[in-house]
């Protein structure tokens, strides 16, 4: 059995994320890895109905508080029936978003402090962290063009807000990345996808075979 | 304007919160004082959207710390919302259930810490308590009789749970309520309603014209 390997892809909206998610599971698989897909808001059933609670709406639906609280109880459920079984069971898991989104989106809109959402992850989550975290790095204007041309794109509740929203979420992940060298790898996600998967795949040497 | 009162009503299923919160707004309201209403889990839209999500399905559904969570997400939006207004506008708010219920349902079923609820309630609602709470004592196998020959009674989640579960619910509210004499009132529910309201209003004397 392989060591069951805990991966999130992370950077605001249009990085690329979903489309590397799924690049990165069809070259492990290339590799015989086997890796489970999922996402945040979202990834397990109980998850899912409340993601749907958290994106639909006004943008002033919930308070900061609230939404940070749905964010942990989505996440909670989520790592206890999707995440820690795949691991446990050996596999990779590639998670489009998780904590770092958090912390980037309700730290910066709604003013949280960091701590005060780390302590809801450990408490909902006994606090589980990504083994590895990529975090596409992009400027937010670039991400917010690819975001507008994507088929089938409605903004949603976080999409819908103003550019200096979207700068201070860029320059939170930067700071969550530099705080924490031994788990984030920032990726330039200027380049064209497959260019993209290389350098992710290229920071993955160490555990492939 | 007269001052706003935030009272809750707490017991096991079946004690009469609901019977009494109907007749104590309407012996307010005879008495001058224009009482709201509300409940929870829910009590404004966002809350009783979560409300569903804690009601419905199996009793598995959610993992305590999942269960928490969703509490004081839909507890937040409930203050917020309805219960800080209201008191600010003058109100009295007659709130059946409120944390307590949480600290007894959700401490004695999940095993959580009582610190941890409250520390949740704390981040959420900035830790607002009822100025007053009527623990409505009644032996947990009278409640449930009571209960189960109620109009439309469908068992939810937590009704369904065994007989053990409401004795150690019935003795976690007794030992709040011993802990904290300067906010609750220990009324006796085995009577008939009449005489349950007055009990209660009895124990208001000090803040009715
Ligand atoms: N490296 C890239 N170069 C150019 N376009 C890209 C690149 N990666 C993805 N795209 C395109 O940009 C759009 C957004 O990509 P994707 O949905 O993967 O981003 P995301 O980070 O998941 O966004 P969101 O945060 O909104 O979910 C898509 O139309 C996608 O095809
Ligand atoms: N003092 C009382 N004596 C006898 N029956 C009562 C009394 N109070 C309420 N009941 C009846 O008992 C049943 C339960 O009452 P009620 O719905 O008010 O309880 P509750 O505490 O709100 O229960 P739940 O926790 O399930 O919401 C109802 O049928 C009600 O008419
Ligand atoms: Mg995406
Ligand atoms: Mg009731």
């Amino acid at each position: 059995m392989t060591e069951g390997r805990f991966l999130s892809l992370e950077g605001g909206e249009g990085a690329g994320k979903s489309t590397q998610a799924r690049a990165l599971a069809e070259a492990l698989a290339a590799r015989g890895v086997h890796a489970v897909i999922t996402r945040e808001p979202g990834g397990s059933a109980g998850a899912e109905a409340i993601r749907t609670l958290l994106m639909e709406g006004e943008a002033t639906r919930w308070s900061a508080h609230s939404e940070a609280l749905l964010f942990a109880a989505a996440r909670a459920d989520h790592v206890e029936k999707v995440i820690r079984p795949a691991i446990g069971a050996g596999h990779w898991v590639i998670c489009d978003r998780f904590i770092d989104s958090t912390r980037a989106y309700q730290g910066v809109a709604g003013g949280l402090d960091d701590a005060a959402i780390l302590a809801l992850h450990a408490f909902g989550s006994r606090g589980l962290l990504p083994d590895r975290t990529f975090l596409l790095a992009l400027p937010p204007e670039v991400g917010a063009a690819r975001a507008a041309t994507r088929d089938g794109a409605a903004a949603d509740r976080f999409a819908a807000r103003g550019e200096d929203f979207h700068v201070a979420v860029t320059n939170a992940f930067d700071r969550f990345a530099a705080h924490e060298p031994a788990r984030f790898r920032r990726v330039d996600a200027t380049r064209p996808p497959e260019d993209v998967t290389a350098a992710i795949l290229s920071e993955l040497a160490d555990w492939l075979p």
